[in-house]
């Protein structure tokens, strides 16, 4: 369509998050253009992106052609794996926080959402605790991480399948837990739809869910979570 | 309809389990009639029921009108509580199997079909082992009444909201486990549809999962455990 | 069920949530027993909660008839609008935390899971600013109503129907946002899910949603981030 | 099957609507064929397209296979954007109607489903305002580009996701509101059931919403609206 | 909630539609407050009604009780039938606007629906030319009545079980369609989504949807389609 | 409405089957006063019925209420059981028409439906052989039934539940079987949802169904497998 | 698996139907022995079918390389267009019957179903009547086509989308009805479930539904009603 | 994620079953390699896999890329059909336990599942009795080989469709029943959605159901049945 593109040109301003990369919907060209314009710090036009000035970058869910287009632009990206058949990158980070959340993942196979949590909060400043293969299922791998987890501030729980980790860890523990639903699993998984329901009936109390595959929405909740009231983001790393 | 009813006569010869009354589509006066013919040891006619004589009598699903009509014909029976709204009763058992199983209910909304199964076992001549408020949001509850299940040969586990109790317990240890989904919570509990997801999806191997609320049916599926390899049933207990 | 109940005597030590009564699957006797006791601080028997002694005491989606029993038996109690056919009741507070959350309501017909949601922070000892009719359908009432958001925290969101406040809410202010769907509607609003699946694939980042009409359940996740890291409760309000 | 088509004839007649060439079920051969018959005006036959001679010719979704073909046909077209996998080609166009209607798209992403309508209005003799990147995470955009609505008779609102943008839109202005929900999106998006949902569910008051993707029908829809009563259609544009 | 309820006072002037009355979320005693306050031309609080002085007054889905006590506070209104177990109800109507808008029902059981629609397009001082009992089982019905509505503006058609009525209108007419589901019929009717999924996937073109049995919102996507662009609503009839 | 009915008047001449009196949509007093109308053989106004003079009637779905007061009106009604919380009732019958079905239940709970359909075949003039008690669980009943159905031209198969009756049956038999899923059941029954589709899926080739609980439907399929072709109905029995 | 396959060898005896080979779950070279075991009559090991010797062959849902792999066995075979990507193939057919149906198919896209059945038909020894194109958005076609119906003894109603032909048909013809909804279309069609519900929901009486895309059930479900009550199948043509 | 895996090392102790190797989310490379770690009795890093030295090895769901590489590292496997695009490996067995086992598999379709937990229970050391086209369409094959089934302990029914077999089963036989709904069919199988809810509905009691296609869990629940109360293992076969 030929109409202006209005861009979201304050987003960063107003709710201290800056756009994704959201790579699924794109050409592997358009992924490369925009990357390069945030990487330049200027003013793009012609997508929806609206991040400030060198502002952290993140492109998830990148295909495989896509993953070695944007390596090829600027291979000193921070990656994560890419065995769910898309990954995530992220480019320039935000100065530190000095705060910690913890990415909590189940099994092996929930690795590509996790990483995508795991990257855009580092890319936002904070420090990452990561646990894995903590399924519910080997219940003491799971009570001997624990003590890791004292000093995190926030957790998100990625679980797929029956989705019971985030209910078994808020019967542990008091820190806020944004829980993650992966389409891992074939059958009465649904596609991750017995996993989301299982974590929103959770008996234990105070769980709060995300979209299926949503790591990045996941780290933008436990983002909201750690920057204290009234901070204002004030530039990127250098 | 005027046709001759056509009963299933040796329904207990075939499968050693008796048919029980399902109250719920019936008036107060079909179910006591079919009880009174039952504890009559007569031959009943018009009813789908073909029980041998002398056998089990469960009558399952009874509205408060029905459990005060039952207990007015015959006042010994044993009853389960009618929390959810409906009953169970259960007047005549067989003799003593000598067999343990468990039934472990993850909260209080689950003790009406948790007695459903157990009052169907006990009738059985299953010695029945319970386990109630073991719910996954506080897990030691679980792990210190884990002794208690040592000897029971089959576990029923009866659980609604997110159902993740068996799947708990399939990770800790190795005897059979039904799992049975209760229509407890609201919201996206969906009447025990995210229980029955969660139970068919779980990440902890051998999970064997019966209806919504089928406390009956898991009674049952444990009879079929409990009973040895050509076990005749030679009659009532006296 | 004859087993004795296992009580989860430290669950407020654990995650500093006291258990709510929830009502629904309750009789007026059993809720009344269990407030009388919870009231003399006591240890109970025979039911599931295991709150510390002297903490918040909470009633959720209590009946009218439970409710009036409640009220007779303490009538100084904090209570929500029974609009809905079921109310929130309150009678033991927290001393104060200092810290302050929103709860947001679309509409009027709303307000039964708002104040749900309302009376459980207080009892925990937030300070709650309550903004209602800011649904966006009209959206300058909402854009009216920003600047009452500056200093909260934590921003609870409670919508039926299409379910688009936490939406418009997220591209608004940094704060988190936990957002609660309602089953206010008919038809294709059919019980809550639209505005569930709404909230869970917003295209604004970092919203957490928690179960249909689970007003309770947003209190505690909001609970979770309002309290520091190593808080310890240091025991009830005088 | 050797059955003889029975061609709608006079479909253009008695609802003043061409069929479009809906090639998704159709081969390569059997598109070119028919857009060739219909440029030539001449009877086609063996097909269920019954549009008068001269009439507004719109080709939907084709595969990249078919796009090329069909350009390869006749290099003239109107073409959209094939980023969703399918594109929308027009060839004729009937003469100005002088009316005009708007196509606001929530994201990028919704471009292939907002062209198909575009080129369908304007194949019908309409003029088309387009917004794009108006979605309600960055709500100043949409409110910045209310005035280009002034003047338009009809607004077709794209969107995928939760699907608010009509929602917000019918608040805000008094034309017809034709919703349509696309399948951007992934995990709880369900293929633009979310979004769909959302929008019938709408609090804001008179939104009409189409199938999910289909901007054709949208374009019928806002068709219907823009010809004034008792227009006769006087054939194509010279 | 104790807070200042927040009008939407001037939704009428924006969109040129008032708020109905929505009774089925509202005590007798809430409706009748409202509805008297209307009459009264005051402005009300603590509600979400926002509409202005004088104009049109409709409460829809009345419970029995709700219908006796509004009648009783002034019964010179207009009303629907109660058949479906709720009515509507109007008072005070806009001046006539000379344009017509025809209510297409397929049977009886759709017409609780069909009122709500018909008196909504009234109230806003439209003609509503009414069509029963012209479902598509008996299709010479619905072509003996065709002439009829040669000279509406907008159709909208009331159909519940296949919903097939706009599909055969649809390619009959050329003005623009409303279709609304009804939650008539039971087992796969389903509670209307049989329908409305029917209705959205009509291979007829041009068919818009509102949401199951929401009459008042089909009445206001026709009222969007029958006021003239530009025009300025100038008050009430007297 | 105030409209016209549009009667479907010659209903029975074109399609050889009269409307039935649905009542569930209905007042008492309506359905009083259309079987008065049809049982007086004149021509009746303001209802949807348009079957010819004397044809036969029959009235479903009747509530303890209407069929009450159905009774009342005329006793010597053919009637089915009302187990089902409805019931149905056939007053005047077509002559005999020398055919024969059969309706064959799976178990009790199924003799609502399967009496709406038989007693809706046999207004038709058709003889009906009705088998009951004849579920799966006991194999050797619909075994020992087979020779029952040897004479029968078309076979009924109405079960709830698994509805595995259908399929079971046409491995064995080879006239034309219509299965009717019913309600029976909870849980995982899904109000008649699973037999639905365990009949719209069977291994056994040639089962044609119809709608959840639709004896009513069943029969009328079965009429016209009935009547030969060309055959004219020539008036009801006297 | 090793064991001796189980043939059911005398189903054709039993039910008067041969089994089709179903190449779906098949790889090329086991459709190939398949069908080149049955064309030379001989007792076949190994495979589920069972057919009579000389009995109809009907090879259905054939992928391209089956297709092709099948006409090179035996290339004068009857086969139906590719164009749903899977096809029919016939080779022999029983003697004919004297008996007709007819096969009405809403549009172009639903040929591979429609065909299907047709095929399957004639290979059971029935003439077919062909009507295509007759979707009830140009309902003159279908009303047009209705005299070709008047010889016809039963009639397959294949459509899409929603699913409304089958109802139109059933309010204007007598004869039986099998409808079968097929997944063509995009988006709210939803694979075929929307034509699915509309036809089992049909306010049209005496509809009987197969599976989606289910032709061949149809083609079963039709033979037998055309088969004569008594008829021993004597053999194929020769 | 670079954080250490946790690894469930002593799962065979606590539950007496090693984990499987799940092949679908994992590259070929990942499962040689833990393949090639467990036949070395090693201990392996970096993955979930925690069984104790020396015991069953099985590969499930191996694509044929994974099954080739597979193969190629150890070529002496036990290996099942690759049917369903995917297939089972077993490598060691432990030693025999002396038990029986049935694997009872309705079509050929359902071979690839039915495998899996053949050789699963193999694995594992129990004996298989394996029977293939029993699907109740063809009644008497099932009757017939009802002998088969007299000496094992716990038999597993493999169904997909509208999975009757299980019921038909219950009905006749005492053992335990271990249900596998299985994603064989098309259109209303609804991906073994069909299935699964037909059998946890049947009307025979005592049915316990796993996931759809899961007969890696159908085979644990069996093994769970046939280790006698308080087995140790003692070690590989050797």
């Amino acid at each position: 369509m030929d109409a202006e593109a209005r861009l979201d040109r304050d987003r960063t301003r107003r709710i201290d998050l800056p756009e994704a990369i959201y790579c699924q919907s794109k050409t592997v060209e358009q992924c490369v253009a925009i990357v390069r314009d945030l990487l330049a710090d200027g003013h793009r036009s012609g997508t929806a992106n609206g991040n400030g000035p060198g502002d952290a970058i993140v492109a998830t869910r990148a295909t495989p052609a896509q993953y070695e287009a944007l390596l090829d632009l600027k291979p000193d990206a921070f990656v994560g794996p890419a065995t769910a058949g898309h990954a995530t990158l992220s480019w320039r980070h935000r100065s530190s926080t000095g705060r910690t959340a913890a990415v909590v993942a189940a099994g092996t196979s929930d690795l590509a959402v996790a990483s995508e949590c795991r990257l855009t909060l580092e890319s936002l400043g904070h420090r990452v605790e990561t646990l894995t293969d903590v399924g519910v299922a080997g219940l003491h791998r799971l009570l001997d991480a624990l003590p890791l987890l004292d000093d995190v501030e926030v957790i998100v729980a990625v679980a797929g399948m029956e989705g019971a980790l985030p209910t078994v860890l808020a019967g542990l523990v008091a820190q806020p837990i944004v829980a993650v639903p992966t389409s891992v699993g074939y059958g009465t998984a649904f596609e991750g739809q017995t996993a989301l329901l299982s974590m929103m009936t959770s008996c234990a109390p105070g769980i709060a869910v995300v979209g299926i595959d949503n790591g990045y929405g996941a780290a933008c909740a436990a983002h909201r979570m750690l920057r204290p009231l009234g901070l204002e983001w004030d530039g990127p790393a250098t």
